[in-house]
């Protein structure tokens, strides 16, 4: 079918490749038009506005955002006039369910549709296929299938849970109608907390092995330190690399995660390139939000989450405030340029 | 070649029916006569006492034992006298990695070798192989060598890690030497601490799903009690079985646990077979010991093992004294049989 | 001076006896008929109606609201009519302070002032004064000051910090204008917030003092329970009540809230007649959120309020998650009626 | 009564000071010859040796070691010799309690007897008294009752609590023998775990407070950096220094570690001389060591703790390998030097 996609950053541009593969006709955009341009050379149509994007496309017409959270109700603004009643507009970047009720409410009275729709998969999706979350009403949603059969992985990605028979359903082919507005992000928002939470627990694992040979080393002996006890439990000098790749294989732990890092310790096990400083794009936060309005605990992913704001000195005052006690109470000094 | 297993429990039982598929002699044992039998007929050697196995296998022996952490000594006091120098035991249950280095020192006096091995593959390690972390001298854990490549997965178990290339390494196999004594106990250990954290974050996801429709649901209203402000955002009734299924395919989020529990949900999405009352058998508590030993954060794992205690009703004296001080300074009753 | 009050409950009540003490002249009003009769048998200018309360108030007026939180709103649309420009609205609920900033700006478009007060105190107010945090103009929160000052406890409820000199701050009096609308009540969720901590750090500190006792007990041997290792160390059966009392004289964890938790426990050192379900007011969620807001960590006292979710059965479904990922990959068994 | 003190660090000579007050007679020693003569001239008996301190002093000794927890098996072994049946050796420092229990065991060997105090109070305890949980044998404890008398703050330091009646309990005088050998130091342990935690829960607050005018400053918009949604909701700068002064008058949340912070602010409102490394003395991470032990969840206390461990820079590998997954899945670049 037919399909209109704004923005061609790492993954609008995979997306439409991947449509292209299969057949459909790409009308694209992006405000670089070197990339349009380069889109264009491998077959998708070029456009170097919205109306002309709008103009090139039959109606109803589908026309998938793929922008940053922060830029798509500009987008919208923009967009909306240009379209005509019955015209379906799909919103595939992070975006706050939030956002997805406020706006279908408002495309709806002007004889719109709004589609939402989490996609995971990375920069491996083109060649892997996308997890497609989506929500809206049926309508729009089942005139789409064609393009979330393309984009998404296909039955054969995973080996069948037993026990299912007969024809796979969309979410065996990795794409799902998880509800109505606002649902396909907010399943994409828990995957993402979820996600935060797998990466912690491996990441908190690879970091106690690593320091397994903290008995090799000496340490000072002061009222203020707790001395290792027994430090010849401690006497480790694990191969991270060699250990990520074991529990690739036949381990409980295994996963797609996990395949990642057994690849990022290979090329440099002392990961000395990377920062340390982790991002977050909101999705972890909401779901946190959403844990705290249903009421319901979510503690290892709040840790998690917790930890990304750690890494980037969000919690440095709070220590200060930490050692100004102790200082107070015990005269310990913390003080800077010390220990 | 040869070895002797003392324990057919649910796993010892298979890793033997693994072994003897692949043409390994085995002699094994067990307190309850009937499984030896059953053994039996299927191709392994029945003994019927520790004496008997010990006079079945040729020295220098290698005798595996897969019992419950808490009756290894016992099984070692024993045994130990039965055996001859040269002689291997392996320990392939869930020790403490402690213990593996206490027991290694006494058995290196007569002359005996020790290899801890942590298995991991439950129930499904016959067919899927055990992923094996192993920890010992090098000398006998190379003559295990063909019992290692027999239980582990093999290097078709996971898709090769770009950049490697070679004759595939051990631990691209499924089994690694991972150090000298306790090594193998120890990385298990912290595998199943990632474990705990990994199913924590499925977890507390999924319960966060459930819980989207709690909009739908009329509230109380006093001043003790936080309304939802916005119940118009959590109308959502998420069908979890097929979300599951989703995330298999192209998500991030993919692994094992995810197809387990996508088996999980279809067959009860209520899971209301189960008690909520979750075990834990020793690792989690190690790994936390290993982190502050270490001086390490873990707050994920931590959160998650956390999270097991209390569903097994230990922190109940906590949360009374939470409503003695509100009923202390505020005058709010959470007393038994109200709210 | 002169102050309406609506809403004499627990704290409303104790409020207007405090200030009736110090002869500031009080009319009140409440939906049962039977408490403003009380208050006014008390001193206080009974109202039954909002517009007889208005109307017993001389221009420019101040009315206080001490409401739950949901009925703020209700009570604001009845009310607001019946005042006249240069009047005050004050709310002394729990209302978390975005509802501050919306009524703030509706309010200033009638010509009416809104000042946000957070306070802290509980049933003890009335004898100890009341910690008053307080948002809003600078015009109508100078008015006020002889009801803050009567309602604070006054300098002298604490020792003077080292350092401080000349007349005493209002913070030290125990009111303070910490800035614009809804400053008061961020102030006092935040409060809420570390009340949530401090109070989930004693819990769990009793929690693990009451179960010192664990190695008198015998436990269950099995591969799915971790064994107590040192059972001798844990052999102390300590006095709760005396170790509270201890507490509260030299130690660094002295607080206000320890002296309420030697009282409750000396009432019943096992708190059996507390059900130990946790409510929660809307502060420690909303400071949480403010938190993530901000990006900043706060794993304390996400932990406390997580907890309080657990007391109320709202992880149960994580649990039995955790329950059927064990049985599909170990075939452990946690079903209802079992151990 | 009589005492000897070994250590006269900044806990030692402050408690000696405290009992010369009372008219006790104090035999002293240090390794640093100038604190022995400081003391001297305020009244102790000076010793310039183990054997001169022992020789001062008249049988049966009570000896004190107030020494960084490392050294006192040390202490211990040379003290030993030097001392003879009925005599009793008191640990007022930092050990873990399974010391106590060991050492005691020994002790008892040769006549001698053990008692273990924690010791509550800081650098204020001379003139506040110290909180002193003690563990031992009745006889030798029942003896000291004189120096703990002494040294603790007494029945006055904090209102009585309300339904108590009769003569003061030693609890509400300041010291308790809490139970046999390990006791005392078990529930200073569980006081200083309790301790991190409230330290955290304010830390963590305050930090929110600071970050309040998040919503004033210009953020980044990109695809991985969640935009703040509300920066009207941020908009507020509060005087920490007067916030925390307020709490101290009236509210909920008032304690010693509230008064020290409050002290510690006005000082420094950015508390710039800290370096917010923050040290850890053990007694915290023995506490989740025995919640662990025990089964029971501590999820703010380990919080608690994993911030300090966070502080020190020990969760930094964790960081670069969430990092290095995020790049291997998305492409983002975390690296050094940039943002």
């Amino acid at each position: 079918m037919e399909l209109g996609m704004i923005g061609l950053g790492r993954m609008g541009a995979a997306m439409v490749r991947r449509l292209l593969r299969t057949g459909h006709r790409c009308v694209v955009t992006d405000v670089r038009r070197e990339v349009v341009e380069e889109l264009h050379g491998e077959g998708a149509v070029g456009a170097f506005s919205l109306e002309d994007l709008v103009r090139q496309l039959k109606a109803p017409r589908a026309v998938w955002l793929m922008l940053p959270a922060a830029v798509v109700d500009g987008a919208l603004e923009q967009l909306v006039p240009l379209l005509e009643a019955g015209d379906t507009l799909i919103d595939g970047g992070n975006s706050y369910y939030h956002d997805d009720l406020r706006r279908a409410a408002r495309l709806r009275e002007r004889g719109l549709h709004y589609v939402d729709v989490g996609v995971s998969g990375g920069v491996w999706g083109m060649e892997r296929g996308y997890c497609l979350m989506i929500g809206g009403e049926r309508e729009p949603v089942r005139r789409l299938e064609p393009v979330f059969t393309a984009l998404a992985p296909g039955a054969q990605a995973a080996p069948r849970t037993p026990g299912r028979d007969g024809p796979p359903t969309p979410a065996e082919q990795g794409w799902l109608h998880c509800g109505p507005n606002g649902a396909g992000h907010f399943v994409k928002m828990v995957h993402n907390g979820i996600e935060y939470g797998l990466m912690a627990a491996y990441a908190e694992g690879f970091n106690i092995l690593r320091h397994a040979d903290v008995g090799m080393h000496r340490h000072a002996t002061d009222a203020e330190t707790a001395p290792l006890r027994n430090p010849e439990d401690y006497q480790y000098a694990f191969d991270l690399p060699e250990v990520a790749e074991l529990w690739r294989r036949g381990s409980v732990i295994g996963s797609w995660l996990l395949d990642l890092t057994a690849h990022a310790l290979r090329g440099n096990p002392e990961l000395s390139e990377f920062s340390g400083h982790v991002s977050d794009s909101g999705e972890g936060r909401w779901t946190q939000a959403a844990a705290i309005d249903e009421g319901v605990p979510a503690p290892v992913l709040g840790s998690a989450l917790n930890q990304r704001f750690r890494s980037r000195g969000q919690g440095d005052f709070a220590d200060k405030l930490l050692s100004a006690m102790r200082f107070e109470f015990g005269g310990h000094l913390e003080k800077k340029g010390g220990g």
